[in-house]
């Protein structure tokens, strides 16, 4: 046995910095807590004289076999993102019975279940805290903690960029052009913000949270995924009025047989706990048979909040190498539910309609919803410049087929202008 | 091995009957997660003939020893409460190599350490998740997740009953006693209601959760408590014109060498997470270095909430039976911080004081607190009937004991009619 439990890292961009940064500070007392020394000992980089944050010229490599072949190393840590290489290396690294901590969504939501099985039979731990929502403890809590629940739902604002853009959009009353330049100019947003603002990061995250909570499978490619690009400040401030927020959220409910898996703007109710995430904050909330509802805070993204849930990990896997337990806690997907196409979800909607100002233009709409079996919570109708007026409706809970199927019939009506918004409402009762 | 893991359950209160419900409607799915089943085996009660909302007539003794000595039971389960009797049979239930779960914080705020060091000689798990905010997963976050972080706070509404009736306060504009009475009725508040309202109750909490976050034992004794029974309605809306509003916390906060514990109501910011938690949920707010702000909301108390935990407990200890690694996490107060007294504390202040309404007088108030280096951040006077006036500051951070010298000169200043309120304000930047 090692005196020293021995880390290499591949990759050293600012998850890796973060990494380096709290091992170093936190160091002594992480000692104490494992009963070992923990010690970077190797990092992958592409270029070893780059000018670096932190002073780890003396642990560089370019050549991944100093980390994934050598016999040394006990926890491989990987902070390079990408998806094949990452998950060649990762691969490798099982294959040399390391243990494996990563924070790279975008390969868990794809290859989680190769991961774990190639985790399983090297007899080693595969974690990936990180790789959803930053620092927020989440995924050991849902495996460990609640883990006698049968959890109903998981709903989340996991992801900071959109979250950040609708907080500007809400409170300062942007339109979302300006702010996301704005996100972008303060570095809460990527020079090409898709992944993001499409809800394609989003998507990656709840499928992982997903197959956690319901102990099924879920992937990527399983995710109906609508973006934040077409919601403007005008329906933020009529949401408000209403008494809702508009958020992007995951969202992943789920029965012994079905899940539904989900990415796309809502209203929820003001009063409800997501509403009050602002900025570039996350949150995940979990609704268990016997804990009710729960929610979990934080910061989603950074180099410090992501390396404080990397190093928790590897805390873990160190702690399983000093009790001879890896693989303590493998894969829970032991399930395997169907999958909801987005068609048969039902959901409550905030529908805005502009029509021709005339008598009648209300009962012809709600016939239409009627026939359909769409049923209408509430119905605001204003007036408009000229002769348009705006119908602005929110439905009891219906299924998104038999809506589309109204929608259609809607646009086609003479004296119907423009189907300007559709968005779902969650997190009310029915 | 026995092919299934055996439970004693120690009561059959509320948090018992739970327990019974959450492991017959979800033991196959926790039988999945475990790799084995897990079967309440025994349950002692006091009388076995009382009626009961769940059938476990088979089940129940009134000898601790069917369960205390019994060879087959491997985790012992305490939820019946009381401090002596449960700590002599948990004592018993170590010597006889159990593991031991339990969701009883007085015990564990008194004799932490001693049943701590009793595991470990023994070689098997304590876990007492459900001792803390009920269903809130917070003990395994802070122990594991979050174990990378130096933890600077931890702040938390720990306690229901009193969130409840400062709601209804602030909601509802009752005064405190008419609060209390409605939380009774609603069954948030005991007939007895001196452990929750005077922060007794929560003062036990915040001596648990400082323990695990300082790396340092504290222990209720060493827990400064106020409680809410001063606050008036009249305070609660001063407040939130201030933009502040007033919750009943148990706040915790360390360096490398000291930690202060403390119970009191503050004001705190609106915009802060804390202050929008409503009702009876709790939620605990953690500060560590590297991730920053994260929050863990949820119901604190009652059937289902606390089983969750306790369950959640009950399958980690399952889980390291099955892997051979009980004890695998022990005591993590391998430091030894001295505790500041509530006269070294800091805090800023929110302090109401009746006044003749006279010119100088503001000048000789600010005089005092000047003299005793009390740097004071906002004033408002307010006239009020006849020649009273008052007057409403709020300090800057400053040092308890300078601040009791000024206002106990202050109440001997001819013009002061009465020092009405001093509440400490939290969460806001200095």
């Amino acid at each position: 046995m090692n005196p020293v439990i021995k880390i290499g890292m591949l990759g050293m961009g600012n998850i890796g910095t973060g990494v380096v940064k709290v091992l170093s500070s936190n160091g002594s007392d992480i000692e104490e807590k494992v009963g070992r020394r923990i010690q970077l000992e190797s990092i992958l980089v592409r270029d070893i004289k780059k000018k670096r944050a932190v002073d780890v010229s003396h642990l560089l490599t370019t050549d991944p076999a100093d980390i994934l072949e050598n016999p040394e190393i006990d926890i491989v840590v990987e902070v390079m993102g990408t998806i094949d290489t990452a998950f060649e290396y990762i691969l490798r690294a099982f294959e040399n019975k390391k243990a494996v901590v990563t924070a790279n969504k975008d390969l868990v939501a794809v290859h989680g279940k190769k991961l774990f099985e190639a985790a399983e039979e090297n007899g080693v731990d595969f974690f990936f805290e990180g790789s959803v929502a930053g620092g927020i403890p989440i995924i050991r809590p849902l495996k460990e903690c609640l883990c006698g629940n049968r959890i109903n739902g998981v709903m989340g604002i996991i992801n900071g960029t959109t979250n950040y853009i609708l907080t500007a959009m809400s409170h300062g009353g942007k339109e979302f052009a300006e702010a996301l330049e704005e996100a972008q100019r303060l570095g809460y947003a990527e020079p090409d913000p898709t992944a993001d603002i499409e809800g394609l990061d989003a998507a990656r995250k709840i499928a992982i949270l997903a197959s956690i909570a319901f102990n099924s499978r879920i992937t990527y490619p399983d995710v109906y995924v609508e973006g934040i690009t077409k919601i403007t400040s005008y329906d933020i401030q009529y949401a408000e009025e209403l008494g809702y927020r508009v958020k992007l959220l995951g969202i992943a409910k789920g029965t012994e047989e079905e899940v539904e898996v989900r990415v796309h703007p809502v209203l929820i109710p003001s009063s409800h706990p997501l509403a009050s995430v602002y900025n570039e904050f996350n949150a995940i909330f979990v609704e268990g048979d016997a804990v009710g509802e729960t929610m979990f805070y934080g910061k989603g993204a950074g180099e410090l909040p992501t390396a404080s849930a990397v190093v928790g990990d590897i805390i873990s896997a160190a702690r399983n190498i000093q009790n001879g337990t890896p693989g303590r806690i493998g894969c829970t997907c032991f399930k395997n539910k169907r999958i909801k196409h987005i068609s048969e979800v039902e959901s409550k909607f905030y529908i805005r309609i502009s029509v021709s100002d005339r008598p009648g233009v209300l009962a012809s709409i709600a016939g239409v919803f009627g026939n359909s079996s769409v049923s209408l919570a509430s119905v605001i109708q204003k007036r408009l410049e000229g002769d348009l007026a705006e119908v602005v409706l929110i439905t009891h809970k219906v299924r998104e087929a038999n809506l589309r199927d109204a929608l259609a019939i809607i646009e086609g009506l003479s004296v119907v202008a423009e189907v300007g918004s559709v968005i779902r409402v969650e997190g009310s009762e029915e």
